[in-house]
């Protein structure tokens, strides 16, 4: 089918046509329609009625090319395929935290769902330092259904294989390779520095043999795990929150990899607000660093619990490793098991901390610091603690002694 | 397409249909067709000219269901459709060591194949003595080349996908879940103990709760790494050897996954093997478990240098890490990767070596010993060699060092 994007102009006329939004519009004739994409990839609308502002949605379309740049970057629109069926298959799992889907149109590239009207990115929200006391529990419970329910301890070969084909998504995981785990190591011309960042703490991390090779080592990971169906973007620009609800949101990352690299992403992005806050300063900083830490905390100690729990409940008779006869091995298992995927989740935060330093795409948290030398000290710090969960991943016995490592 | 399987008296009338078969029978009027398939699963018929016996093919022929069971135990015929892909993929790739396939016909489910005339099966000829100067370097090229080209080190992200899509194999993967991985650990009624092997020696490995977690961790990467194009039953029964030529055969159970596997699998069967031999006795033992010895090292040390030759041969300018910055992160990746796969291998070699005693499929090297004590004898100090490799894999320096463990 011809791609044809819908204007601003032309989206009342079609929400009117579909069957569907009768049930979330009285009346189709006042129609406000406000563009609100932050202009990277996506086109997305919100849609409300003028007379009756309860009723309102959220209309997404993706085109295909990078929109920032335009048609020269050609980027095919099976991104928004992926999207639609990660965000049903989320809801399905997860339906409090995920949004609710009302009408998908692949052939078009378009999703329409459920807008959350009193809900705001975390990131923007804690910069301007409001905190939300369940948005880390909520997080953990994402995290620990959709890479539980998704994994060979829930399902049959068969249907985990049927999962990994219809998310296969080359041209995004082509991003993440470049951006995450390549580009920041190589002194790419997309890296993008601060120049006050000392040129010998760049060399620290790019003239590495040991950290490269660990990074190498991620990366592979990456490319070859196909241990669960991940979000593959879960960083806190991709949850909206309010006082009592969290959403997760923006899955066209979403592929089948290591577990880790869900949970490493959203804890690298605390670890850098911390950072960020710290080198703000300010009257709220303290305490956005007491939640920030405390959100790490709770989200890796959150989700091993739940992840367990779901284990425990939903594992075959005879489970994984086939009958347990001392009555001990299938905890020893899950334990050594859980120790992998936090050491992983520790490489992955380590590769994210680097690239919102090093890399083309920034975190607010530190990038929107004005003193360049204030900003350079928190990016230096982060480059230390990236460091250490590349190369000590593996000797940490526990959260809190991470949070150590932070501290230093 | 309705199945039908062709009987030893149809196959010269088939044959004589096929215009491929012309470049290889001068007549098709005194054929000789002698079916010596091993009976598991498959038909294997050697056909010859009986006037011109050099003029000689193998056809082989799945059948839907387990041959030594028959139709009541159904298993699908896609195994030869992966078997002729697999076959015409490593012939491409490692001509000297696969058989040329001169016909396939998937729906059928049957291949015609070049007769390895001189060639016997390895497990076979050294159980009477015969040692192969060649064999093991043969077999490490045949593994970095398959291995090593099938690889995200050398293929485009596009073409792995399409690669791993070609070979998904569900049904035999399973096998090797449940024969492999796990009936051997939880006493399953599938299991065969040697009557004379103590309780003591399989509870020691069934009842050890950190080495069945190390084998859910294996079995686990089994699952969900897909990092090559594996063979998937490298055992010595798959090779087929004459003084100066090695070729393997059989690859029915190729599939994406980690490379240790196969690396593992053959040389669990060298360390049977040398047990087998050593418990045997005899004039010939000493030579064939110095040639066993011998050929696990260099299995290992060829394989891991063949394939770090192609690696920086026919890896692209930028390289997998991203541009080598101070000469050494290149190789540093290189060194941590190929630690890593031997610590892979010798968790698989593991799993092998116990399965061998405790599971369904045995090895003649030590299941044909005919005194049961003898036998119990060698299997005790395999499972102890396994046990070693499954709980120490992350200790061993050198495959020299592993070989102090045997004979320890």
């Amino acid at each position: 089918m011809e791609f044809s994007r819908l204007t601003e102009a032309a989206v009342p006329s079609y929400l009117r046509s579909l069957p569907a939004m009768g049930e979330h519009f009285s009346s189709f004739d006042a129609l406000a329609v406000v563009e609100v994409g932050d202009g990277n990839l996506n086109y997305v609308y919100l849609v409300t009625n003028r007379r009756q502002p309860a009723e309102t949605v959220v209309l997404k379309q993706a085109v295909p090319y990078l929109r920032v740049v335009g048609e020269s970057w050609p980027l095919t629109r099976h991104r928004m395929r992926i999207e639609i069926a990660a965000l049903q298959h989320f809801r399905t799992l997860c339906p409090r935290h995920v949004p609710e889907v009302f009408h998908a149109d692949p052939e078009r590239s378009l999703v329409i769902m459920q807008r959350l009207r009193e809900h705001r990115i975390l990131r923007g929200a804690l910069l301007e330092g409001q905190l939300f006391d369940q948005a880390a529990e909520h997080l953990a419970t994402f995290m620990a259904r959709s890479l539980f329910f998704s994994s060979d301890f829930h399902l049959s070969p068969q249907d985990k294989r049927q999962a990994l084909a219809r998310f296969i998504n080359v041209e995004l995981c082509k991003i993440t390779e470049d951006l995450i785990f390549t580009h920041p190591y190589d002194d790419s011309q997309t890296n993008s520095y601060n120049p006050a960042l000392p040129r010998a703490a760049i060399d620290r991390i790019q003239r590495n043999p040991r950290l490269r090779a660990a990074v190498g080592e991620l990366k592979f990971a990456f490319m070859t795990r196909a241990e669960a169906l991940l979000h593959g973007d879960l960083h806190v620009g991709s949850v909206m929150v309010s006082a009592r609800e969290t959403y997760v949101i923006d899955p066209e990352f979403a592929f089948y990899g290591p577990m880790g690299f869900d949970v490493g992403i959203l804890l690298a992005n605390f670890f850098l607000g911390w950072y960020g806050q710290g080198a703000r300063g300010g009257a709220t900083a303290p305490a956005a660093q007491r939640w920030l830490l405390d959100s790490a905390v709770r989200c890796w100690e959150g989700f091993a619990q739940q992840f367990m729990t779901l284990w425990q409940q939903h594992e075959a008779q005879d489970g994984f490793i086939g009958r347990d006869l001392d009555g001990g091995s299938r905890q020893a298992f899950r334990e050594a098991f859980m120790r992998r995927l936090f050491e992983d989740s520790l490489g992955f935060a380590g590769c994210e901390m680097v690239r919102r330093v090093l890399g083309l795409a920034k975190v607010a948290d530190i990038a929107a610091i004005e003193d360049l030398q204030v900003r350079a000290s928190a990016e230096t710090a982060a480059l230390r603690m990236a460091e250490r969960l590349l190369l000590e991943r593996g000797t940490a016995d526990s959260i809190q002694q991470v949070l150590t490592w932070l501290r230093a």
